[in-house]
């Protein structure tokens, strides 16, 4: 995640009004009959059912061999909701909250003032450097496993502003069902997210069935220590990787080293990952673009929002014959529960 | 891979004389009975079948539950030999001799005119910015697709210069065994090496049964490019990670982001992942060395070895609990075939 994002983000904060969604009991995988029962019968749908089914049918001309079946999905905004800003900035913020009363110094220093008395204009006011702060005090200086559990209990605890729900309740049970059905056909499913590698790994094997080693995202250094006898990993305030746009093709090469031949995301930062899964040839591939269009249920948004924006995906779908799924109308349900 | 390592390795070159191996007929799996037949029995082979015996005893006080079941593999030296110096190194080389016609200017150019006379000492008089140059010549500059399809030509051509083999048939049969023994039992095994991920993912999967995704190691940074209107990422003459010594466990973080409860090194580069594993408390753990001292079937190095000196681990090993494997003795054959 790009400061520039996280910029974004902020000041995006408060612009769109998200519903209560309906409560809709969970089901762990998709019904023998139906594999995704979440989403209505349309082209998107069948699309997806078509393209699995012919990439598993031996001999047949679409028929893809199991080491290849690599699919990889984008996590905010794709798997899980990511409106009014992006949820790892949430726990940031709510983060800063707790660590408040250990630094009283922070009554008058900026941006934390400014962030513990609601002020995001004067936090913005402080630029990238300011940003760069906050996410640098919640995110380093710690152990690896200190951050964790910090991660894990907020998760538990925390609640949405608007929804009011967990925040890994407002996972998307269409996509859910989607990685039950790519790996109920042999597919291996990674995420490829512009978040935090270790913010997302604490709990996505719960929220996806995806295992911590198959999470690619943008990561800080880490320090190896020992002076205290036992080994640990000290988060260092020094970015290592961001997973983001044309960052997206190098992570999945640096991590995963082969190319995906399918790949969802739902914002230009997503472009590229689309582009280096569909464009190469050889296979048959796949490319899906989650489209918030539904401003009952969720959030609609694409070319003019600060979070999320999806333009030059819109404009180059069809010549690049990506699948365009229609929130609204394309999902029988949005939240997981 | 540093570039201290490399400078050790050309060092070493030549210092020993290994002889040619028995042919022993390839088993693609352990057998029922036993599932390490080429390990003799002793206290290396009952601790592994102990330990694992265990891990898998659902309600018993060493079970781990499967997704943390992992377990790391250093490559040189202890997946497949790594004598008279690092294999990589010996494609390097190979490399800039068949580069060589298209480089005319080589001819009176070092390092490449010293290199392709085979005289080495003048190679190594030219320092670190020597070998640098030998490895960034060879391993960036082209696409990731063409440097993968260059290991795969070599790796089907090339052979080692004392033993006559292919390279990929000088890895350990009884490592392999090892490798397939945990998996058996649910295992998840990864490779960890200081040597380049993209030198070993194209052909790990065939000689160890390990993806490329489940693949840690040494890397250059890759640059995405779509000028000539196909997306492509192009390998930079810049490191991004050595995967060696303390960068082992921040290796194991970034790729994996589970801590191993089973690790296996050879060398000192290798003491950092076996701490990180085995030092950690909770479960049981289990860490192993292989002791290089069959000069017969292999070679015989440690504390004085240029290449994959052994001198901590070592002296630390019974303090540490840490499994040391007598090659002699331990293991009925070395090589797969």
């Amino acid at each position: 995640m790009t400061l520039g994002i996280f910029l974004a983000s902020l000041l995006a904060a408060g612009c769109m009004q998200p519903q209560n969604q309906q409560e809709i009991p969970e089901s762990k995988s998709p019904a023998a009959t139906d594999p995704l029962p979440s989403w209505n019968d349309g082209e998107a749908k069948k699309s997806i059912i078509d393209f699995v089914t012919k990439s598993v049918t031996e001999g047949g001309p679409a028929f893809i061999p199991i080491p290849d079946r690599i699919a990889t999905f984008d996590n905010d905004g794709t798997l899980w909701a990511e409106q009014p800003m992006y949820f790892q900035f949430l726990f940031a913020v709510d983060r800063i909250r707790e660590m408040a009363p250990q630094h009283p110094e922070w009554k008058t220093k900026q941006p934390f003032k400014a962030l513990l008395e609601g002020d995001m204009k004067t936090v913005l006011a402080g630029g990238e450097k300011a940003l760069l702060e906050i996410v640098m005090t919640t995110h380093a200086g710690m152990t690896t496993e200190a951050f964790e559990k910090t991660v894990k209990d907020w998760m538990a605890t925390a609640t949405h502003p608007k929804t009011g729900k967990h925040y890994n309740e407002m996972i998307y049970r269409p996509m859910v069902e989607l990685l039950h059905y790519l790996r109920d056909n042999q597919y291996k499913t990674f995420i490829v997210s512009g978040g935090g590698i270790d913010f997302m790994r604490p709990w996505v094997q719960q929220a996806y069935g995806i295992p911590p080693d198959q999470v690619v995202g943008s990561s800080g250094k880490v320090k190896y220590d020992t002076t205290d006898g036992k080994p640990v990993l000290i988060k260092l305030p020094e970015l290592n990787f961001i997973d983001d746009k044309a960052g997206k093709p190098a992570g999945i090469h640096q991590y995963i080293g082969i190319r995906p031949v399918f790949a969802a995301g739902n914002s230009d930062g997503d472009y590229e990952m689309l582009q280096w899964t569909t464009l190469a040839g050889g296979y048959p591939r796949f490319g899906l673009l989650v489209h918030h269009t539904d401003s009952v249920r969720e959030y609609a948004y694409d070319r003019q929002s600060h979070i999320g924006k999806l333009e030059k995906g819109l404009d180059d779908a069809q010549k690049n014959h990506w699948h365009v799924v229609d929130m609204k109308n394309d999902w029988k349900a949005v939240f997981i529960k």
